[in-house]
């Protein structure tokens, strides 16, 4: 027999050499991780001193820690220390794994700056999108409303979420831009403009007596056959003659070789499609490929075509794009899906949400027949201007096969063979490209998991920068610049990282066991067993309850019932026979345990079983 | 606020305008769905007359029915039925998908096959993968134990699978050979190798007065620059001045343009890696990939290395491929891991399963310091030398991070320079060489989901069949060639094709609720009320019980638990007030509608509340 991951489980019984402990439910008590303690997400590396007990970095040293965003893609947060200040770079969030059910996203852990929180100067947010400002309503309350410097389009993607959250303080948000310089607090800082798939992208310019610290965001370059455009040149002109003392930096797309695929590319051939394709055109897109959609809706315009919003979230970002002023049309270019009708298929152009399959975006429904106002038919061509974000595959699957089942044709960007998409963040070229024109003398690989940050860091290594000089950091590792910037060194010492989960409205430190406890129910579901008791004669007064979800359907198996029922009564009259008082613990113990090996035997299955047994 | 599709579900309350319902206990019942009854995974599609009802095809024609495989990638089979026979391709399974918690494997409904087990001649099997065996142990029981055509290899797996099952009666398994040439039932029936990753894959060809019908099975081609080898041809020379009637083949590959990297291509890289690489060579790919195996096997014993096999599909595959007499090793060459300290690091090659990061297999075990005796550092090379199954893609990355972390180089398929993996699956170049090589009348695409098969379908237009003559089929369609082989029609009914779902022991059509349930206990977790009243007054006796999992975290929520049993106590207490009898369903209902809304408020989350109202 071929192993399943389950059935190889089931086989090694690994984690479950006993039947699982079913405990009473009189205190609601939780049970805890095999062991007796509850196990912490935190991974056993490092240790040492924690958060309060690191003292600050002494004056000219500087102290880097991410925080989030070096052992997974998302949550990236980044702060910069000195002995005086620390400024915050970017919050974001990130979406739940398979491992986190029912967890709604994860956030850095922030009980370091909590610890400090007189000494944040400022938080600085790179872009609008939600791997980088994701985390700021859940943890500007936490570090104490620190001021938040962003560009326009960024501050008002920020004010729209916060609007969501009406019970939090309003945020000091203070409206930066490209070439201004500040003073925060003893730092200055500067900023410069980056390519990416939202307007307002910036890199961050920390000064140093001993050189720059440099985080570019996400980013990559405009360019024609690999060579950047005057543009983007100039853009980083400012380091010119300037000594990078560090490079913090992407590392997304390192395994990508070459140069990203440049967005004029995709407009372009965005253009053609739209230009001569006949019949309605729905492109499904990013809400966050805010660039993107406001090409689309000009060459839509250009053509005399209208545009057709569906989706929530790309509603509110074309609204922030005209708000902020980055997009301007002419009043009747976008019209409501309502008054499509009124217009010949040839004239209309509809950008949808969930190119990613998402189970109620506005794509998924036109694919269902769910959506209201937009019925797809044969003459229909559907655009899939997006990449798969990975574990995502299925769904992507799904939406086609139902585009399809309505007669859609589908053009997608992994097998069209024009590009009709590019990603956000600079290939492994590109990334090249930013080393040899920074040449910093220290460097920290972030954005990325740990593979990525290795590669990236061999990368950095392959073009000269010494060995000593490249440290691959994992979330809360505290580094160093020490010796008047002479020397990057790694502290024994970590600043707090478990993830920090959102959970409905909690958010914290979800406790392992609710997520095992999910992980378990998902498989077999659970069996809970209610017996009355006599307490004086250890007789049940009647045929034992039981409540089962999601372990097998009941309605099928009486049998199994009444045989359960049988071992339930027999057990607690065993266990309960000449015993003044009922030992109540022992005789649930012994429930469980024979009630859990004969549901295993019979089905296969592993249901929590509780038992609560009432004494009358 | 941008969406997830878990909190827009929760903002638009889709399904869940009301509490869930949470049903007591005492019978056990089981939620049904919305409207009263049991949600039907059959899609709505299609209708008519179902199975037994359905009459046999009229003499001379010619009907196939694919029962799985074709809206989806996975659990394929197909019938072929005249007036007198059944011929059963294939039979196989499909892993879980994400809406199936729980469940272990997804066969194809036999129902129809059940219903007419007289007719049913043979069951051929084109190889040994599961998506093709997988389905033997669960389906043969069902269909009366038909003999089992098949080539060697393939015959050795079944039977090894089938040891696991030794309840099961014994096969009737009749080895045969691609030049054989058989009588099954009154049709004409022989067979053809195909190259596909795993040895003895062979095409079935059925003979019928009107033309071949031809299934290659899973097949690609070993060519030089797009160039099928003299042995191809050989291969496919059967098909010279014959008509083909009927082609029914795979699409899985049909988006992927040119043809797929030749196996002896993937070898020769292998050995250079193999040969070249100084260290220990670590190896995971699939235990399918057994033509690989064998070949890496041979490699190794070339330069003296010795191999050491970790993972037991694999140990499993290899001994079958020794038993098959497909490989022959010199005694030494394969040695246990415990041996491996005996050789100097660059005369050791691990072949170890789990290269799509799955979480007990062996490379999982040596990336988290959890196996016994293989010890990663910083002089191994890992070759992971197979392709990411979507939805694998963040397992696999944890796999890369962890065997990074103890710092091994990690050559993977996707970003290595050199190919040292191909797929099983002939791309769009070789489906359409096959096309114009065997030139049918009429064509079925299958293994695939609908889209794939519709891309599939326009392949075989664009080639020159008449639109007429290609069906893109659906699970249980009716296909019938009718007029002396001169049309090809579907027909409105469909046979049986609901999933049948493999849970445990429970084998069957697994009801909609079962795995609703799981999905809810994953996302919010379940609430479990236990109150006893006294029938005479009303009152509760004591503080009600509760029971709760996978909800929050109880220990830090004691004010939340304290509120709840107010809320509990008031509600039972207010609805019994002055009711003799009690009406016990209407306390429940109102316990559940109070306390589901109130830990909604106060959470956010939305657990399956159940009251266990008991009369003392």
């Amino acid at each position: 027999m071929t192993y399943t991951p389950r059935t190889l489980r089931r086989a090694l019984g690994r984690d479950r050499l006993r039947p699982r402990s079913g405990r009473p439910g009189l205190l609601a008590r939780t049970p805890r991780a095999p062991g007796g303690r509850a196990v912490s997400r935190e991974p056993a590396r490092g240790g040492g001193r924690e958060g309060a007990k690191i003292p600050p970095p002494a004056p000219g040293d500087i102290r880097i820690i991410p925080l989030g965003g070096v052992e997974e893609i998302g949550k990236n947060m980044t702060l910069v220390e000195t002995s005086e200040d620390i400024l915050v770079l970017d919050m974001g969030f990130q979406f739940k794994e398979e491992d986190t059910p029912g967890i709604d996203y994860i956030l850095p852990n922030t009980k370091y700056l909590e610890e400090r929180k007189e000494k944040i100067r400022a938080v600085i947010i790179t872009h609008g999108h939600l791997d980088h400002i994701g985390g700021v309503p859940y943890l500007m309350p936490r570090i104490g409303y620190p001021p938040l410097y962003t560009r326009n389009l960024t501050a008002i993607m920020i004010k729209k979420r916060q609007a969501e959250f009406p019970h939090l303080k309003n945020l000091d948000i203070r409206i930066i831009e490209k070439d201004d310089h500040l003073k925060i607090g003893a730092l200055s800082v500067s900023f410069f403009n980056v390519t990416h798939t939202i307007p307002d992208s910036m890199g961050i310019v920390i000064e140093t007596s001993y050189g720059l610290i440099v985080n570019p965001g996400d980013f990559k370059l405009d360019h024609v056959d690999e060579v950047p455009t005057a543009s983007e040149e100039e853009a980083y002109r400012i380091f010119d003659k300037k000594k990078v003392l560090l490079l913090i930096t992407d590392s997304t797309n390192i395994e990508n070789p070459g140069f990203s695929t440049p967005e004029s590319v995709v407009h372009k051939n965005l253009e053609e499609i739209i230009k001569n394709i006949k019949g309605r055109i729905i492109i499904g897109t990013f809400a966050s490929q805010l660039a993107r959609m406001i090409h689309i809706i000009k060459i839509a315009e250009k053509y005399g075509k209208k545009v057709v919003i569906e989706g929530r979230s790309m509603k509110v970002n074309i609204e922030v794009a005209e708000t902020s002023g980055m997009l301007t049309v002419k009043k009747g270019t976008i019209i409501p899906a309502a008054e499509m009708s009124a217009y010949p298929p040839d004239k209309i152009v509809v950008l949808a949400t969930g190119a990613q399959g998402e189970e109620f975006a506005a794509l998924m429904r036109m694919g269902t027949k769910a959506h209201k106002t937009v019925q797809i038919n044969n003459r229909d061509t559907v655009i899939l201007s997006s990449s798969i974000i990975p574990g995502n595959e299925k769904t992507v699957e799904k939406l086609k096969d139902n585009l399809a089942r309505q007669g859609a044709k589908i053009i997608h960007y992994r097998t069209s063979e024009v590009y009709i998409h590019s990603t956000g963040h600079g290939n492994r070229g590109e990334i090249e490209w930013l080393h040899r024109r920074l040449k910093p003398k220290f460097f920290i690989p972030i954005h990325g998991n740990h593979y990525r940050l290795r590669l990236h860091a061999e990368l950095a290594r392959d073009l000269g920068t010494p060995e000593k000089n490249v440290i691959v950091p994992d979330n809360g590792s505290i580094i160093e610049i020490t010796n008047k910037g002479e020397r990057m060194t790694v502290l024994k010492e970590k600043a707090p990282a478990s993830p920090v989960m959102v959970d409905g409205f909690s958010v914290g430190d979800i406790q392992e066991v609710v997520l095992r406890d999910r992980q378990m129910l998902a498989e077999d579901g659970m069996f809970v067993i209610i017996g009355s008791v006599n307490t004086q004669t250890g007789k049940l007064k009647k045929s034992p309850d039981i409540i089962s979800r999601g372990f097998v359907y009941l309605r099928e198996s009486q049998d199994l019932l009444r045989q359960t029922r049988y071992i339930i009564k027999k057990t607690i009259e065993d266990a309960a026979r000449g015993m003044n008082p009922i030992n109540f613990d022992y005789v649930k113990n012994q429930v469980t345990d024979n009630v859990s090996r004969y549901l295993f035997q019979q089905t296969a299955k592993r249901p929590i079983v509780i038992p609560v047994i009432l004494g009358v």
